[in-house]
């Protein structure tokens, strides 16, 4: 079988690995850059990271989209939420064609989507976006405690494969697992997005939090407030809370919150040191997912009258240069009521 | 108001420090060891516990239980679970007297259980055994991310005080409140009291993993997982799963399981490099509540037909000597389905 993953970022890496450590026979990964393309086939390494790592065999790059789709039924989009609506739009033949050739064939074309951030102007949940992209296309969300660096280090890890579609999780679940990686299958793909992206801007409070000198016990209390914010806001979109208890969110949001190699938490603890936003960006290689989805969230319907503190602290932090020290202060002093 | 602590351990410290902060007019803190009641009022600082540590002025120490609980309505339980039935059971006049006085005042006696271990011989959970030695007096639970090094140093935290009356839980929350220490108040008391144990055996589980080599990734699916196995538990006493999702259960475990400053995580720790508990225990000098939690745990009625997969490879790893790292592998590899 024949496997289409798309993006070399350091995450389209692990999702390679995995593949790979998992068997698969053939896996397709498209590059933008044609060179870092030529360079995978011929060192099988990723010039741009962890080149230190041996890629499997099984993969072949290519900067043409074309090629990578070609007799692939499930494709995994591991690009930045940035740049997934251009991947679309750019070549939107590519996409048709893929999804005709598959449904002729008799084959479910799937999408796995591994992004966690927002489509920015206009604002948009990516699977939202995906669905009305490939409208024939069966979602799966795939998401949880997945250091891409770990992950490429071969260390144990899992995840969730979210579907509202049973046996597309399960397809997705059947190409990665493997005696290093679980994947537990769900059915909350709303729940599983709205986790993949918030986590991200709970970490950055994470972040600021260390980097203002605040313990182990502060953190713990961000977390944890943090999780009921995204309690509230998997509501507000139609998803499970109760899917936050999962590998999705408490577990994505303990490892994106407690590393110094999440990008996101690096993000706040820069700033809490003193730095501008602009400066931060300007020293980082690979995008920050928070940085973007601290401002588009609140273009999302209905989300500015939700109850979201730290969502709104780290907003006002980044893009409006509220003081770290004084925002997170007023955090912690929110006053406590029930539970 | 007059308000008694009871423990000379560093969480004994922890609470009374918070009591300081919070504006007590008077704390009452009975230490087992009369040198160290001594020491402590003679010197403002505990000797065996954070001795940098300036105590609040309105600390008086003694180790005489009935001056310690005289003209208090609330007192505070901050001894190890172990010695919870010997505090009581060797001065049963004295906890009468209290009780009796108390309510001849027109007072409500509370108790603040602020344990985070099982009685053993027999094994009974903290509040029903208090609740059976004192059945007049009110019941309350502290609990939350709290490690007592950063609560001395004066870092901020919160918690949850649970009770069934909630008049009991606002009582305790007045007394501690303050712009350091955000107490929320809960009515779950069986939940927050049994996350309050059963952190302490995912703590260990974490600890191991950490201790061999294992990265974030491994370490946020274990406590995902704990979390799940930890709501089975709760469910099980008639608590509500529901209450894991905060400072008790999430907030605490996560401070639990990350912090090298946890007893339990070192305990893990120093098995999976090597050590024997018995080697281990030699070493510590407070006691590591998890150790003793994970032998009786199997007593508590109907508990062994629960699945509690890591608790048990704990459990088997600490008393019967099973290979740290093949269970933990174990555990990693359980076959994955929907979660």
């Amino acid at each position: 079988v024949c496997i289409c993953v798309i993006g070399g970022g350091s995450w389209g890496t692990g999702v390679v690995t995995l593949l790979g450590a998992a068997g698969a026979a053939r896996i397709q990964w498209h590059c933008r850059n044609s060179e870092q393309a030529l360079a995978i086939n011929r060192d099988k390494r990723n010039p741009e990271h962890f080149p230190e790592h041996e890629l499997p065999d099984q993969v072949y790059a290519t900067d043409d989209l074309s090629e990578a789709l070609d007799s692939c039924s499930i494709v995994y989009i591991v690009v930045p939420a940035g740049g997934v609506r251009e991947l679309f739009e750019s070549h939107p033949g590519a996409w048709e064609f893929w999804q005709d050739t598959q449904l002729a064939s008799g084959a479910t074309p799937i999408i796995c989507n591994c992004s966690k951030g927002l489509l920015v102007d206009p604002t948009e949940r990516t699977d939202d976006w995906l669905g009305s992209a490939l409208p024939r296309a069966t979602l799966v969300h795939l998401s949880g405690p997945n250091l891409a660096a770990e992950i490429v280090a071969g260390e144990p890890a899992a995840a969730v494969a979210a579907s509202n579609t049973e046996a597309a999780a399960k397809s997705v679940q059947a190409q990665l697992a493997s005696d290093r990686f679980r994947v537990y299958t769900g059915d909350d793909l709303i729940g599983v997005e709205v986790a993949g992206f918030y986590k991200n801007l709970i970490a950055i409070a994470a972040g600021m939090a260390h980097g203002l000198g605040l313990g182990n016990n502060a953190r713990a209390v961000l977390i944890t407030r943090g999780l009921a914010e995204m309690g509230r806001l998997v509501a507000h979109f139609g998803g499970k809370p109760a899917t936050l208890s999962g590998l999705a969110g408490v577990g994505d949001l303990i490892v994106t919150c407690s590393s110094p190699l999440s990008r996101n938490f690096q993000v706040g603890q820069r700033r809490a040191r003193g730095q501008s936003l602009a400066e931060i960006e300007s020293e980082m290689s690979e995008t920050a997912e928070g940085v973007n989805t601290s401002r588009a969230l609140w273009q999302l319907p209905h989300v500015v009258a939700l109850e979201l503190p730290i969502a709104q602290q780290v907003y006002r932090i980044l893009h409006e240069n509220l003081d770290p020290k004084e925002a997170i202060t007023q955090l912690m002093l929110r006053p406590a009521k029930a539970e």
